[in-house]
């Protein structure tokens, strides 16, 4: 099935990895309810074809992604006043669903490893959507802004429950607190971003960093991987994941992969994994009720 | 109302920041039972007062606080024996609560950013009452010890929550283990403290940090921002935090202060957020039931 | 109660620190159900014996521990298949338990402070199994990966659980997710090990660090302050740590440990703690129901 033409992205697959370019370059790729309903299509194609190991987001032009569009000025968090047919679908009871946090858990629940390749500037959603990615790069030059304070409002997209994860309390607090801009390097000191790039050499590490996974690792085992660490990393004691980690080595270790695996390692060769994630996932798998938004 | 004559502690409010003194200089500002109850009422005042924007924590003399005032020996934290009334007040069915937990979970409840300026020693007390303060700022030559198990007892105020929050696990250990002493720059290599700065240029540093945050950011957003900071990181699920960002952004979406906060944007002009923390925080704050002492 | 003859470690006690070592070097100390079994022993003989304050897991020869013994081939992780009878007491109902998980269990159920020298190679089940300890340190030279996806596996033994409490969840998932292996200077920069040593120098530092423990710290509280940290940093809420901090510190504030800390403290000179964790941990203790299996 192809997907539909797309008005806020782009989408291309070449060497088992996927490229979502977030394309509005003339609105610096600001996040509407467009861009939401496509980055969701989108992930579900990354999920439903084998041939994706990996995929990359990155922006169209000078920035990532500068926010929620605020063509409709002080009204743009009003959803109620919006009125917009795509907002009412958000609706839960007396609720609007926060549009950032449908697409950041979208990402969480994504089944192959996701890599951020920040290439400027990335502010409000344009920054707490990259926080359930696995691994940001950033293009030198590159500035990250929690601004919510600054605009009347707050951190949205669960980013209060991401963001501590990856750069502890101190720093997200004071980020989000000040709502001041902030370069590269102060990401990657604070380990938000995992490495700075100079801009030309964003995408090549990037692909360099998407390849290496989808030529050494089973795309079951990271499946499984990816939803392991999330997933249990949160739980209140380690017998939570000595009981799903039990299930996934029984059950992946005596998969063909693991055949594979071991006796590629053995034998010194490149191991050829046979097991597809949308075949072989275990039994087990999702092994969590994934809560309601209520 | 006026707050009534302060025994260890000294308050004022300039320019939108409060500063809470420990001011005991001649016992190196050792917490006691007074300075326990007064810094319960200061950040009572805090929240109340609406001119006050940001609070700063800091020590007269050479010490920002030695620890627990050990004037009664060996006996200092024998609860029972020492009969204290503050102490029977202390006592839910046959267990005192720590002392030092109620300071360290009233700083957390705190609506305002609450920053410590570290100006030397901060043992025992001395430091973990640091530790639910949103950002620390240290002045070289600043100490710092977990030396609980140095004394025979172990680490309070609930510490072990929050310690490994701000810089895992490893070192939460270690410090709490051997109960060394360290120095400011180890605690900044740590995570501890932001930024080491001369002695002289401690609470400038500290009160322009406060002052950005008072300038630039709405109080409304700021007192949620912490909150859900602090509470949501901790939950087992983003969904959890999806819940909450929802309604928050939904909230202060239709705020006069979004209006203004992105109006001003789009004008490039300074905000004037019109609401108020003691009159605007939504009608689902808090979200939370506050958990007993049991 | 002397200990059995050791097949795959050995075990040495000197200056109340306990050092265990794995010694298979000839299969660079390859873990199996010998092992795993041993280590249970000698754990539980660490906690029995009030000379042991500390205890060093090292590895004898050039590697710390190379995984799980691959001399089973591609049926290597495929349980059911290997029957043995060390595998069949592993059964719960249809899921044979994690053998790497029952031992990073026992690690995070330790009395004693745990110290890793990593003096070589540390893959797979030679990494994770380090990751319940307290403090690593490591060798110039040494390396470690966590390779499971590499072999069409999984993480295992809780790392899901421990590693981005060590690291972050970012360098957690791009270690899991590529597989590849790391060196020392790596492994201390993302703060999975404290510090980096020549190789000479590892086990003098490890016993220095051990033996810092062992001479300062009253070991009844060290035994506390482990749990509490390892346990209370995971609750959702820091009033969980506030109720178990108040009864450590009623308890042992009324011990005899806590008179001769404070006294000694007071006095200027080494204490010398009576109190011995064998008999005198407090009646809470341990304030836990330890989770089933399942």
């Amino acid at each position: 099935m192809p997907l539909p033409p797309l008005q806020t992205t782009r989408y291309d697959v070449a060497d088992g990895v996927a490229t979502i370019t977030l394309h509005r370059p003339e609105r610096l790729n600001a996040y509407d309810a467009t861009m939401r309903a496509e980055l969701e299509l989108l992930f579900d194609e990354v999920d439903r074809d084998d041939a994706v190991r990996a995929v990359i987001v990155t922006g169209a032009g000078r920035a990532f992604c500068a926010g929620a569009d605020l063509s409709s000025g002080g009204k743009t968090f009003d959803y109620a006043e919006r009125q917009e047919a795509a907002r009412e679908a958000m609706k839960v009871g007396e609720v609007y669903r926060d549009g950032g946090g449908t697409t950041t858990l979208r990402i969480y629940r994504c089944l192959k490893p996701v890599i951020g390749a920040i290439n400027g500037a990335a502010v409000g959603i344009g920054v707490t959507m990259q926080l359930p990615m696995d691994i940001r790069l950033a293009a030198r030059g590159a500035r990250f802004g929690f601004v919510f304070a600054r605009r009347g409002i707050t951190p949205e997209a669960c980013s209060a429950w991401f963001l501590p994860r990856l750069v502890g309390m101190q720093t997200a607090l004071e980020w989000c607190m000040t709502g001041r801009l902030f370069d590269a390097e102060e990401a990657q000191a604070a380990g938000l971003v995992r490495s700075v790039h100079p801009p030309e050499e964003l995408l090549p590490a990037a692909r360099a960093l998407a390849g290496e996974i989808a030529a050494h690792s089973a795309p079951v085992s990271v499946a499984l991987t990816r939803q392991m660490l999330w997933r249990l990393s949160a739980a209140p004691h380690p017998m939570h994941a000595h009981r799903i980690d039990s299930r996934a080595i029984q059950s992946r270790g005596r998969s063909a992969d693991a055949r594979e695996g071991v006796g590629a390692f053995l034998e010194k060769r490149p191991a050829q994994f046979p097991d597809r994630v949308s075949t072989d996932l275990p039994p087990f798998f999702p092994w969590w009720d994934e809560p309601p938004f209520e």
